[in-house]
C-alpha cells in the first residue's frame, strides 16, 4: 500500500488512512508507519503549528470554525487536530468535532480529524504529533491542535506546537484560575472570546490578565498579547492572526522558532525512549518475579526505597 | 565497621558516618550502605518529617533555629537536613549551614547535617531521603529539611516530608509568585516571618495569603493555616507547633498520614528506576554507538522523533 505519493498530492483519503496506521498499536502497522513518516520527513515542518486550549464553554470549536474559514478565505489551508486525553473515558472524540465546526468540515480546503481515543496522554500525545506530520506532509499550511484544560494535556500540546493560543472567558478569576495552572506561562497570545456578550466585561478582562502576564518573567512585554474576539460573529479574528504572524516573524528572525522546533523533537524522542524503558522494565520476567514482592515491602517500610530500585535494576540488567 | 549499633545508642558520630557513607558514590560503600539502611529500617519512620522553604532573606535559618530550640526546651531531638541542589555550583552548601544556628548547632540534642553537595537535585535529594532515614534511626523524633526556592527543589522536599512549611516575607505581591510557582499548592502551612518589622504589612500578608489560599481547590479550608511569627524575636513559634501537631492528629486519624508516606515511598522506589533506566541506556554500548546521530537526525528534521526513539530502544535490547 503506496500512501506517501497519494497523500502528498493532496488525498485527503490518502491522509485519513495515514493517520489511521500511525495510530494503530498492530506491529506490522508500526513498522509501516514508520518507514512512511521517515520517507515523508523532507515535506514536512513547513506549516505554522497552533496550540489552542480552553476550559469547557469558552468556544473553542467556534473560534477554529471562524478563524478557519478565514485563514481558507486567505488561501491557506488548514489541518485540525485534537489531543483529548478524556476521550477514552468518555467513549468518543469530543474535540475536533466535525459537527460543531459545520462550515470547515463542508470544505475541501480543510481537513478535521478525531482526538485519537486509547490510552494515556503520551500514547494519545505521540500519535497526534506523528498525525501533524502527515497534515504537514500532504499539504496543509496551517495545523491548528486542540484540546481542553484536561490533566497536563495544554503542556503536551504546547510541546509540539509553534505557537499557543489560550481563550478565555470574559469574566474575572479566570486569569488567576490559568496561573495557578501553570496554562497561562505557555500562552503566546491569550484570547478572550465572548466580547459580543459583554464588551465591558471583556475588556477588564483584558486588562486584569495583561497585568497578571506582566507578573511572569516570560511575559515581561506582554501588552500586545492580550486580544479580544466574539468568535460566533467572527469579528476580531483578523488581529489575531496577524498577532500570530507577527510573532512568526520575530521568532524566525531570532532563530528561536527553529531551535523550539528542535527541543521539541528531542524531547519527543527522549520521552518515548524513558516510556519504553519503563515498558521493558515491567516486563522482563526477573523484574516481573520481584516487582510486586519489593513494592509491598517498600509501601511497608521494610525495605528503604532505593535498594529496592537498585535491587530490581540488577534484576533488569540479567538476560530474560 | 558497625555503624548500626552507636548509631542507635545516639553516638552523633556514627549518625554523621552513617550520612557519609549513604552520600559516597563508591560501589562498596554503596554496598554498606544498603546494608546499613536496611538493617535500620525497623527503626525508621517515627519521626515527625517537616519540609521548609522559602525565598533567600526570609529568614529560614533564623525561623528553624527559633523552631528547634523551642522543640528542644519541650523534649524534643532534633535534625535538620537540606536539599540545596545549587550547592554544587556555589562550590559549598549554604543551607543547614551551622554557623547561622548558634545555639541550636552547639546543643547535643540537635543534629545539624549540611546539603550534600553533589550533582543534580535527583542525586541531592535521594542522599537527603536517605540520611532522613538515619536520622530517624538515631532517635531524632523532629527532621527538619530545608530548601531554598532553587529549581524543582521544593517539590522534591515535600515529596519526602509529612508537613510542608512555606515561609513568606510580610510584603504583597510574593503571595502570586508563590501560587505561579505551585509552591502555595504545596504548602500546608504558611508562616509570615518578620511581623516584628511590620505588623500591620504581616497582618495584610496574612489576609491576602488567606483568600488566594482559598482558590486553590486543596485548601478549600484555608482559614487556620496561614500564621505569622517573628522568628528573631521567638514570637509566634509556639502557635506555630500547635498547628502542625493538630495538622498530623487529623490527618493519623483519617489515615492521610500512612497514606501519605506510602505514595512518597513508592514514588522515590520509581524515581530512582527511572534514573537507574535512563542511566543503563546511555550507557550501553550499541546505544552510544548510534545516539550522537540519532540525535543530529532529529534535531535537524530527518528522522522521526519517534522512530529514532524505536530504533535506540531496539539497539538497547541487543546485548552490550
Amino acid at each position: 500500500m503506496n500512501l506517501a505519493e497519494p497523500l502528498q498530492a493532496g488525498d485527503r483519503r490518502a491522509l485519513a488512512k495515514a493517520i489511521t496506521l500511525v495510530e494503530s498499536t498492530r506491529a506490522d502497522h508500526r513498522e509501516q508507519a514508520d518507514a512512511l513518516l521517515t520517507t515523508l520527513m523532507p515535506a514536512t515542518g513547513r506549516a505554522l503549528r497552533l496550540g489552542i486550549s480552553g476550559v469547557p464553554g469558552v468556544g473553542k470549536s467556534t473560534f477554529i470554525e471562524a478563524l478557519g474559514v478565514f485563514l481558507i478565505e486567505q488561501g491557506h489551508r488548514v489541518a485540525v487536530l485534537a489531543v483529548d486525553p478524556s476521550s477514552s473515558l468518555s467513549g468518543g472524540a469530543i474535540l475536533g468535532d466535525k459537527t460543531r465546526m459545520e462550515k470547515l468540515s463542508m470544505d475541501t480546503r480543510a481537513f478535521i480529524r478525531p482526538s485519537p481515543s486509547s490510552g494515556t496522554l503520551g500514547g494519545v500525545a505521540e500519535k497526534t504529533r506523528e498525525a501533524l506530520l502527515l497534515c504537514e506532509a500532504a499539504g496543509y499550511d496551517v495545523v491548528i491542535v486542540e484540546t481542553v484544560g484536561v490533566g497536563q494535556s495544554e503542556t503536551a500540546v504546547a510541546g509540539m506546537t509553534d505557537l499557543y493560543l489560550l481563550l478565555q472567558l470574559p469574566n474575572a478569576g479566570d486569569d488567576l484560575q490559568a496561573i495557578k495552572k501553570g496554562v497561562m506561562e505557555l500562552a503566546d497570545l491569550v484570547v478572550i472570546n465572548k466580547a459580543d456578550l459583554d464588551d465591558q466585561a471583556a475588556t477588564r478582562a483584558q486588562a486584569q490578565i495583561t497585568s497578571a502576564l506582566r507578573l511572569l518573567p516570560t511575559h515581561a512585554h506582554a501588552t500586545q498579547r492580550v486580544l479580544k474576539v466574539s468568535a460566533l460573529k467572527a469579528d476580531g479574528i483578523a488581529p489575531v492572526w496577524a498577532a500570530l504572524t507577527a510573532l512568526r516573524a520575530e521568532r524566525e528572525a531570532s532563530g528561536a522558532w527553529a531551535a523550539r522546533r528542535r527541543e521539541q523533537s528531542l524531547a519527543w524522542m527522549w520521552e518515548r525512549i524513558q516510556a519504553g524503558l519503563r515498558q521493558a522494565f515491567t516486563a522482563h520476567p526477573a523484574v516481573q518475579a520481584q516487582l510486586d514482592a519489593a513494592t509491598v515491602a517498600v509501601r511497608d517500610g521494610r525495605t528503604p526505597p532505593s535498594t529496592a530500585a537498585r535491587q530490581l535494576l540488577a534484576a533488569f540488567r540479567t538476560s530474560p
